[in-house]
């Protein structure tokens, strides 16, 4: 059988170990195609494709569920529920998305794209299925890097206590969330790596196991006490940890062995209450170069597989943000030894590595942890550190309340970098870093700002490190900037909550934030040609806003449009819109940002059109809206 | 000495155990009889008067830091740090806070009001500490069931990765967080309660430890190892779990042993790395009638001293929102066996120790873990379940993460109770509901809704209930109704997005959303006395808005104002507003709700009195901002 001709994941079933290392070989080949042309997630994917066929020739997937955390490690399970002839679409706007979502497939029951809400998820089905008297096996698949996130843990604690409910936890341990990981656990995951292996464990306990009748799925007090007495003669100290907090553990298994697997997980399914399997894989398995490199090769853009060399665009680019950010902090920490970076397991994405790599003392990466990366931020302000949070804007909203009550009721000088503000692209909806605006700016003592360049980027670093009074967040988008002139030293830091004008005219007020700046300029050029003139505003502060500088613009010019890559509820227009009633203004104001949906995986530009959003777009929303042109006229 | 001549913790140093005993008995006594007049947390702090004291003997807080977990255990360390002749003022306006506050006193080095922070604290300033080469201890004091909670996990995860870095964590285990914990790691914690105390561990370890000289702090790989063998032979499993993340650990103590425990910290002191002292201890330690009624005292209204029974009001109340809530959601799971309450270890705060001992199958407490909580809701929801995660509004912030990315991005029903929404008094900043309409609003899918008294609060929970094609949100405050007749069955529910007509005048509009209708009512009434006539609208949602109505009568009538117990930025006037501008309505718009500060602890009505949300403030602003009429003619 060919895998194309897999449809349906219960086809496995039937098949040979050796049927099952060619499919093997076909996920694989298939896998690194698509990722080599579209781009994508390589390593995690690789690394489970025995984890996922060993597994799901155990399982009957027309009733049993099984949960992938992230979901980026989901190819090979996209490659077996039906979506082979689509998978070339990977990415693509209307493709085959990156992630799993349930409404792209009846076998993805539970969405991801952040880490470490599997067991949380597939706990919550167990019960379900308890309290509903049905019968189906519930399993979560989970990272050694999405386990050092709080939630993850939280699920084990309450997992553990439940001796009734049968929960499998699949532990994919590759010893790398993106980059090799930090912390107590993983440490623990591979001191367990290095101990007897899983045949150990078959000798004593399953031989002896199968001794025991089981009646109906039930864990009886004194089985109960049996199988505890077993466990401890037979698995001294390997798992120890999980058996004490209520797990029965199995591993380490060879998560590249089908035999292995297979026979364990069959295993697994047979013992009642949480269970958890330790498979030790292999990020990037069976494509060398990205076995050698699994932080380079974690997720790729466009390369050729022989090389595995990225395959160069056609024009060179301006520098992306994070390339600047990541230079530009470099300096300001050889400066400043106050500095401190901190990251949630993003020291590549984030551009920290730079930091790391220059003053390894003035770096910290707490793992897959933002709610803890921003309390200890806190704790770092307290004692006069500069700590600078660089936490993308879709993972700060993990960290919300710590955001709230360690650093903005206490007033500390946390620094908080929220890279990828706004569109993403391919990552999709779970990645959208639509939100930071309307849920930073309801805090007191917070102050919001971005960059309309990378120039600005550096002098907004500047003020940021310089604003000692209390907390200050910076958005900036995923992606390039616009090639403007950078300075290697000697940013002069900008006033707070103060803003630019970049243009005058008459007709109409843009007021842009951030990534705006330039297409509402843009947009301004194009009214100009169609006798519109327009004084365009460089926000530069969301909060504290220059009401100052636009609310007597926006009185004398009699109408206004806002500009934003986020949410519009509750966003930086409406901020403007607020400070105009506030001040008895009343001129119409159009919010021009990301409406209140969602946004698809898509390539950024399309995105955009989509969303009304280009200098082009923009013109037309302007003149449709306040003079009723024909928009045609534009286009 | 009397306790009343303490005004540095570093008094303590010479005291002998007899004395602090004397002392302990003082703070006891203190902490009871102003607790019995203020009303406040009584439990936590009486269980933690001898580790206060026995800790604070072995630091020199000029020096040296302790943060609380929490901070509603930390009287004790308010009363020895110069707040004795303040501490009558306990949770009153301008008075002693009733958790811990930076502002408060130099000796609260980091404040707090939620769980689970400490950690991560504790080990920024420890890390700032070492970068900055100076020399002091840092310690969290942490409950047992606060270590449920996610980011402690986290903290632990990172600092028992960094064996250089010297960090205290003082577990106090009290077998409760507010209720009995839920979960496998107070389970765990049980365990180790009932092995070989502490005394088996000085015997064969300090001894052996005594005789090693340390060199500085830093510990070498062969001390390491010795150290390290050493343990395994004097603590065979007790502590494994935390031994195996890095922590030396040391313990269970006797939390009301001051002996016991200076020996302990003393011992503690000398060991480099991440330590964790576990502290037996009973809640309510020394006052009878609460270490009987650990939920019942864990805080208390005021009491009294000799009965410990809650003193009666003057006046018979209306029922509080919470037993509204509590009652009618028993009735409906009675109905609807899918309905399944969730709380994060807040059963009696949220009326849900009722649905537990009625239905306690459809009852999931899964301990301080509000993450893991929506979550799990989220995956009870994909079974075609009704999860209710009845969780305040200040500890949702813990879950926002989840909301947006497991609950509203995959569009599933679950179903949020916001407790406590809005002002919440003595408790204070930490824990004011100010923010969830900013937060949620701005979320794709999202429904919001509050309830304008009890009986609305009856039929939005059957609205909730129904609303079966995705999220929704209730937000209901903290203390009585009104009183108005409640239906013991067949409530109907509510249209989505329809509000409710309750006045009609040519005047002012006047837009309440939740607590905020009946004042705007009342506000309506002293208007009609002056001649100016209102529609008062009861908004009911928040999102969608009933734009419908709304609309066209603020176009008629030319005058608007919104109500809410909210924070106004990006809050629910702001989503009025925004409708207006969308719809090029452009009349005044006056947003009253909570500006953009932090609300100290205060009596509710003297937080709304300071806010300007009285309803003869509301008048009084009504006529100043539209029809500039004396303000003293209304008060």
């Amino acid at each position: 059988m060919h895998l194309s001709e897999i449809t349906h994941p219960n086809q496995l079933h039937g098949l040979s170990v050796r049927q099952l290392q060619q499919i093997a070989r076909q996920i694989r080949d298939k896998h690194l195609q698509t990722v080599a042309v579209n781009g994508g997630h390589l390593g995690p994917g690789l690394g489970v494709v025995e984890l996922t066929l060993g597994l799901y020739q155990t399982l009957d997937l027309d009733r049993d569920k099984v949960v992938w955390d992230v979901g980026h490690q989901a190819y090979p399970h996209k490659l077996l529920t039906g979506r082979y002839d689509s998978f070339h679409s990977l990415r693509q706007k209307g493709g085959v998305a990156g992630y799993l979502k349930r409404c792209e497939n009846k076998f993805d029951h539970f969405g991801a794209g952040h880490a470490s809400t599997s067991i949380s998820a597939a706990l919550g089905m167990a019960l379900a299925r308890d309290l509903k008297g049905e019968k189906f096996k519930a399993v979560a698949v989970i990272g050694d890097g999405a386990l050092t996130g709080g939630m993850a843990l939280e699920a084990i604690n309450h997992a553990g206590h439940l001796p009734k409910t049968n929960l499998l936890v699949v532990l994919n341990d590759n010893e790398m969330s993106i980059s090799p990981n930090v912390g107590a656990i993983p440490r623990y995951l591979n001191k367990m790596r290095l101990s007897p292996p899983v045949q150990f464990i078959k000798d004593n306990f399953e031989e002896q196991f199968k001794q025991i009748p089981f009646v109906g799925e039930s864990l009886s007090p004194e089985l109960g006490r049996i199988k505890e007495g077993m466990k401890r003669l037979a698995v001294p100290k390997v798992g120890a940890v999980f058996e004490e907090l209520g797990f029965t553990y199995i591993g380490p298994v060879d998560g590249h062995n089908l035999e292995e697997l297979i026979a364990t997980f069959q295993q697994a399914h047979q013992i009642p209450g949480p269970v958890l399997v330790h498979v030790a894989t292999v990020k990037g398995k069976g494509y060398e170069i990205a076995e050698q490199d699994q932080v380079g090769y974690h997720a790729q853009s466009p390369f050729n597989l022989v090389t595995g060399k990225a395959i160069p665009s056609n024009k060179p680019k301006p520098p992306a943000y994070a390339k600047v950010f990541s230079h530009t902090l470099v300096k300001l920490a050889e400066q400043n030894p106050k500095i401190v970076g901190i990251t949630a397991a993003m020291a590549t994405g984030t551009g920290l590595d730079k930091l790391q790599a220059k003053l390894p003392n003035q770096y910290i990466d707490v793992g897959i942890a933002e709610q803890h990366a921003v309390t200890l931020a806190a704790g770092l302000a307290t004692e006069g550190m500069r700590p600078i949070a660089a936490i993308y804007s879709t993972f700060l909203q993990r960290a919300y309340d710590q955001i709230v009550h360690d650093v903005c009721i206490q007033n500390l000088p946390v620094f908080f970098c929220l890279d990828r503000a706004g569109i993403v692209g391919a990552d999709g909806p779970t990645h959208q870093g639509m939100y930071d605006i309307a849920y930073l700016r309801c805090i007191p003592n917070m102050v919001l700002m971005a960059p309309k360049d990378e120039a600005e980027l550096q002098r907004m670093m500047v003020t940021g490190v310089n604003h000692t009074s209390g907390p200050i967040a910076m958005r900036y988008p995923r992606g390039n900037g616009y090639g403007v002139p950078l300075m290697e030293e000697g940013w002069e830091p900008l006033e707070i909550g103060k803003s630019e004008i970049l243009r005058t005219g008459d007709d109409v007020l843009i007021v842009g934030y951030g990534t705006m700046v330039y297409p509402g300029m843009q947009a301004a050029e194009i009214l100009s040609e169609h006798g519109i003139e327009a004084t365009v505003i460089n926000a530069r502060f969301a909060k504290p806003l220059d009401t100052e500088l636009i609310l007597p613009l926006a009185k004398k010019i009699g109408r206004v449009v806002t500009l934003e890559e986020g949410c519009v509820m509750g966003g930086f227009g409406s901020a403007i819109a607020e400070a105009l009633l506030d001040a008895d203004i009343l001129v119409p104001v159009k919010r021009f940002g990301v409406p209140d949906v969602l946004v698809d995986h898509a390539e950024p530009n399309e995105s955009k059109t989509e969303l009304g959003l280009t200098s082009h777009q923009i013109a037309e929303r302007v003149l449709e809206a306040f003079f009723k042109k024909q928009v045609s006229a534009v286009v």
